[in-house]
């Protein structure tokens, strides 16, 4: 997600290392000591804007969550939002990185689940490596999470919900939970992104996957 | 599928065993001599009127073809149909059993592929083990279809598609291939069933997959 360019962000962003981790793969296998306890870590991998990661970590104050998204315009956003909150928001860091990296910045079973919502739908066939439920993104996941691991999805893109269905099957991975209108009956503890509500707004479904990976 | 009581079904299907076939139990592990050919087999499992299995039939003249379907008021269509047709369906047959005993009628392997069509949703819960993608269906197609066997099932019942895709998932199944929309971009090779043409008249979505029993 882009948006126009904001010479400014990259200053805030500098200035708040103590939100947008500057350094994380000096932090891979230490994320319990940033946190400060040893509760569950959920990431998600393209974050935007953040409404969805800052909402989750708000209603979950014993999970502790982090937004990767490499683009300063969007990212300083989700800052933004940190930073006007009275008392910050404690469990919640972010990560101005590229999500192809997370296997540097996180040991193997270190994430105990992963979130990908609203991912760029890349509809041309050569950029099937691109869709982050593509294989090598897949790879890349099981890389960070325990054995059983989850990836929780969402999209309002039929294509891309329909490619992720098989290539997760195809991957090994088990589909545990399928919604294919998650907004006819929202369960209580869905946390909207700004893309779900424009969507779904409009009418559209909303497809839900909650897929886990199998011990090989 | 039920229709109106017709108590001139059974006779007509009794004197037309050339295609609704009476003894199936003993055809079992014969039904290439039934066919006089060696093509491969392709059953449907609640057939209904018979209109996907009888355009499938007349579309791939050098594949077999048998309909399943339990009562005599909807069969009873199917058969009709076929004798309206001036030299009959040579690759098409029809069996009145209960598609929980195709064990019964198959051997291992000896169909080639399944399909199942707008298939009665059963949603109360307690009624998921009638539902035709129900684990303990999965385990009589895969007892008759080859390792690497196929399921090809359509239906317009979002929910019964999306407990079938964890049902399938969670049986080891593969999936091979998904639509959320199958008449949006309607593939050529498509055959409508009776529901699929008054649901899509309708603008509601049909639902497609194809899923592959995996070697195990």
């Amino acid at each position: 997600m882009r948006s126009r360019f904001k010479p400014w962000a990259a200053d805030l962003i500098d200035t708040h290392p103590e939100i947008v981790i500057p350094d994380p793969e000096q932090k891979k296998g230490k994320w319990q000591e940033v946190f400060g306890n040893k509760h569950p870590l959920h990431i998600e991998a393209g974050t935007g804007k953040g409404r969805f990661i800052i909402g989750m970590a708000k209603a979950n104050p014993h999970i502790n969550y982090i937004g990767i998204e490499l683009f300063d315009s969007v990212i300083v956003t989700a800052l933004e939002t940190v930073l006007e909150e009275e008392h910050g928001i404690p469990n919640l860091r972010l990560l101005k990185v590229n999500a192809k990296k997370i296997a540097e910045y996180f040991d193997k079973g270190e994430v105990d689940r992963l979130y990908l919502n609203f991912s760029d739908p890349w509809p041309k066939k050569r950029h099937a490596k691109r869709r982050l439920t593509h294989e090598s993104f897949l790879e890349l996941y099981e890389a960070v999470l325990p054995e059983n691991g989850e990836v929780h999805f969402k999209t309002d893109n039929r294509k891309l919900f329909e490619y992720s269905l098989t290539s997760i099957s195809e991957y090994g991975m088990l589909l545990k939970e399928v919604s294919l209108d998650l907004h006819d009956n929202e369960p209580e503890w869905n946390i909207m992104t700004e893309y779900e509500e424009k969507f779904s707004k409009k009418g559209q479904p909303i497809y839900r996957m909650e897929a886990q990976f199998s011990v090989s």
